[in-house]
């Protein structure tokens, strides 16, 4: 497509390179930028330089945070005996829009990828190690990773490097998701959820 | 929602603020800001802020363009007989993609909606007047202007403006769109299409 202007092939190139957002949509977007107020656009701007150039992570558990620990942590109601391992903040985030969770959290800030080069030394690996060595209170560790080959290998070298230490290693329960229907769901699924399946007497 | 961040936040409520796109699809996009290179975020933020800061119009056709008159107005190679009226430069670009029109433009910049209290002053007539009187190769104007009520009302002030000048008034066709299916037509577009039916011999 041939642009009318290079600024606005400029900024269509900038916003097409955002996830989800084809040249259509940045076309879009740039062309309701231009008749908004220009104060629009500089708010947006500045918020996002100001987001990628002051952006802090937790000193304990990596998450995203305005202080140098953040919300969680420094929390006395939250629960200090557990620490939920997860990928990157987006998880906690929505592990804490289940209103089900009262424990602290770790973020890896990515999770084992030898096709993407992404080895144990490039995440909050060593850091969670020794968060768990020295802490007193804690009983278990919830590994909240996705249930992907990846989330699976990371899982694994996870529980070897913590089976040292006095503590339960628990994961995040998988089977048929509530409202799911057992016919559509997919046969890895089904088997898994027949083989770790729950004790009603027990629960 | 609780963000992790009063600058996630922030960034949040802003890209929330263009069309389209709500507060998940905000989240989404500045955590992947926050992974990608710092350059990335501020090579966006220059981009937008360059696109509302230094944007210009055609003196001519008040098209979006770098230049004091746009490529397509300093054209030689564009029919200077036909004028196409669209409400703004997004039209223009539609337009031009079909590579079915070769003549100029007159970007109006907005429709008459007196609901929204835009007036004939407020759009690029009086200028499009102006444009016509001082032309003297010019033929033909095309209204190409969306068929919804605002549309017809800008379309027949046009016409009555433009009806003292010695030139034909046209306006692009409504009808079944090429693939459509007469039974899924709506009955109005369907009854238009009948009233200015083709004649195959005249054509």
């Amino acid at each position: 497509m041939e642009y009318p202007s290079k600024l606005i092939e400029n900024a269509v190139n900038e916003i097409a390179k955002l996830p989800g957002i084809g040249k259509k949509t940045a076309l879009r977007l740039a062309l309701h930028l231009i008749k908004e107020k220009e104060s629009t656009t500089y708010a947006l701007a500045q918020a996002l330089n100001d987001l990628r150039s002051k952006i802090k992570y937790c000193s304990k558990c990596y998450n995203i945070s305005d202080e140098e620990v953040c919300n969680i942590c420094s929390s006395s109601r939250r629960d200090q005996s557990l620490i939920c391992v997860v990928e990157d903040s987006k998880d906690v985030l929505a592990i804490e829009n289940t209103a089900q969770y009262n424990g602290l959290y770790h973020v890896l800030g990515g999770i084992i990828s030898p096709i993407e080069g992404i080895g144990p030394s490039e995440l909050n690996i060593e850091q969670l190690i020794s968060r768990v060595k020295s802490s007193e209170d804690l009983k278990e560790v919830i590994l909240a990773l996705s249930p992907t080959m990846e989330g699976d290998t990371t899982a694994f070298y996870l529980t070897k490097k913590l089976s040292e230490f006095d503590i339960k290693i628990t994961s995040i329960a998988r089977g048929i998701p509530i409202g799911g229907e057992l016919e559509y769901t997919d046969e890895i699924t089904l088997g898994r959820s027949i083989l770790s399946r729950i004790d009603y007497h027990k629960e």
